[in-house]
């Protein structure tokens, strides 16, 4: 359970908040919201395919009595705990939750139910859930058991924060996240296909981070032979992305470290026309594989959406990240740009062709202020459409 | 004249600045050092072969009477211009200046004469003039007639800005920065080769700025025929920077913004080899022509040096940027990066092979802090040992 926001140094809003204060001023809920939204983000990584959820809830008097996060798909929600914590004083109060409460059973009960049983008489919700199961029918039940609701507090951070989680419910895919290091000349590997190591240790340590936020770690065959990856977050996340190789061929190595599913899962997919054998050898193997229609990015993240995959990183080469960015598969770039110029007119870049034929027809992505990472340089840009 | 520093804001150093303070004290002098480096940077771009020198004079008392700066060559030095201003007043007082005063007749009479007829008594120096015909005489001669010499005040900032000369005289051509526009994945055109515009206004400005503070800039025949560049400040600078093409085959086109002499001069570099057929045309257009012993960039840059140039400018494509690292002749990188992905195997990319055949071999530059332009990135490098 999470600490109480009162030893986390969090000041209480500006006002009184009792059950006279109107509603309409959503501004005084913002600092409980927002700290709804850190206990929220504690789950990063490990709650797909749910989304993040903290709650807050205050006495009658408006003072804190319980917190909560969703921790882990298949425990309890945010609200539960909090509500937990709370006790019985949370009767006549408020909680402030990131996302609308459940109204179906799941994994879990619904949390209107546990809101309204523990007499909850004022919910306020930082943006709808985009989930069709619930769809504003969480926030319908409540006020029909006569709770208050406030919506709109602090809603542009709620979607961010969820951002996945909503891409996946809208277009049936996990958000992607493509990453690669370069040179400040844009190469990815020297001529004759070096590239360990580009960028330094502070580069790679957030690469881990990052992949801990992620479900799942995506690679071509090229990058297996070429660089016989762990692609693991070093044990940041547990369990590990599960790994996967999209491979058209599986002419893949028979040793290399992915093989090794102690560390981590690994998942091979290819098509209909990968060679009996080599699917045999990988059986032999114990690796698990997935045998997609067509063996393409949008089929693959279509299963993974199916597994529960929320977000998935992107970290293979230029052919494979090309398709990727075609088929809609990324709505990310992480590029780590190291100072260093690698040269080599046959060398690797980071992408393949993507058609183009003049510079109009060129987007422009949304870049986010560049960050040191050591001497590195890590510069992120989200996708326009998106 | 630069404007008296009470106006803008200066404020006088923490002690009083009398005859009697110890030279030793050189944290004392550091502002008005910094204001006669002020000074200097006002003619940035403008005093080459010489270097940028600002001066600063206060009488007896500390008072500021006289500020200088050299504005460019065959002009008035820095302290001509500041004990002018001064007039009577510098008698008994002090000269803060950023390089060793000339003891040499050049094009004007040598500064230390005119500080010693001014009745200078105390002479504040940043860094001693690299100029094998200075070289520490400037600073003997002043001690000699009796004059007080504090050195070593805001010597790195000084050496900084006179990068440029300074490189010249040590290595006898001038200082290269090259400069590139890239998209996020380090293309530096697409496929078909269309590369306008991959950069946005902000960052075009700023190269334009970067051109004005160069002497000369240089293309190889491929960027004159793939883009027909303009090469200008845009009137940031007069003159305008010498335009330079280095082609080893003169295969030039007939018609080119480059040969219009009246916007900038325009100078064509050639080897020996060059047909005689093409140096022809060239001569009935009016360019002019330099014949180099060897066609490569080392050459042209030791003609450029004896030409009086400090700093120059590389905006070629990726065989001529290669040719011009490998030969020592870059010192500095400018790589703006525009949030895009261009893609295309085929693509251009900024930097030719350049003969690495492992990572370890690949030395890392010492980056700037990046910047943003507008939506687009500057990241600029120092080479490792310079």
């Amino acid at each position: 359970m999470a600490q109480p926001a009162e030893r986390s140094g969090m000041s209480a809003p500006p006002g009184r908040l009792t059950g006279g204060v109107s509603g309409g001023a959503t501004a005084l809920w913002r600092p409980w919201m927002e700290r709804a939204l850190q206990l929220a983000a504690l789950g990063c990584g490990r709650t797909s395919p749910n989304p993040l959820v903290g709650c807050v809830v205050l006495d009658a008097e408006g003072r804190l009595v319980g917190e909560g996060f969703h921790a882990r798909a298949g425990t309890a929600h945010a609200e539960v705990g909090a509500l937990a914590q709370a006790g019985q004083r949370a009767r006549g109060g408020t909680a402030v939750v990131t996302l609308e409460p459940c109204c179906h059973h799941g994994r879990t009960p619904p949390c209107t139910e546990a809101l309204i049983d523990a007499g909850i008489s004022r919910v306020v919700v930082a943006m709808g859930d985009p989930n069709p199961l619930v769809g504003g029918g969480g926030l319908a039940r409540l006020r029909q058991a006569g709770l208050e609701v406030i919506e709109g507090v602090a809603t542009a951070e709620a979607q961010e924060l969820n951002r996945a989680f909503v891409h996946r419910i809208r277009h049936g895919r996990p958000l992607g996240i493509l990453k690669w290091a370069m040179g400040a000349d844009g190469r990815t590997a020297l001529g004759n296909g070096a590239s360990q190591w580009i960028s330094g240790q502070q580069a790679r340590d957030w690469v881990h981070g990052l992949r801990a936020s992620c479900d799942a770690v995506i690679v071509g065959g090229g990058t297996l032979r070429a660089d016989d990856p762990l692609l693991t977050s070093r044990g940041r996340r547990d369990p590990e992305p599960l790994r996967v190789v999209l491979s058209r061929s599986l002419d893949l190595p028979a040793d290399a470290r992915l093989w090794q599913s102690a560390t981590a899962p690994t998942l091979v997919a290819h098509g209909f026309g990968a060679p009996a054998r080599r699917r045999f050898q990988l059986d032999q193997r114990g690796v698990e594989r997935l045998v997609l229609e067509t063996c393409e990015p949008l089929a693959l993240l279509e299963r993974l959406a199916a597994r529960g995959c929320n977000q998935v990183l992107w970290e293979c080469g230029p052919d494979l990240a090309a398709a990727a960015l075609a088929q809609g598969c990324v709505q990310q770039v992480a590029a780590v740009i190291a100072p260093k110029l690698m040269g080599g007119t046959p060398a690797r870049t980071p992408l393949g062709d993507l058609g183009f034929t003049s510079m109009e027809q060129v987007p422009a992505w949304q870049a986010t202020p560049p960050r040191g990472l050591g001497p590195d340089l890590l510069w992120q840009l989200k996708a326009p459409q998106n």
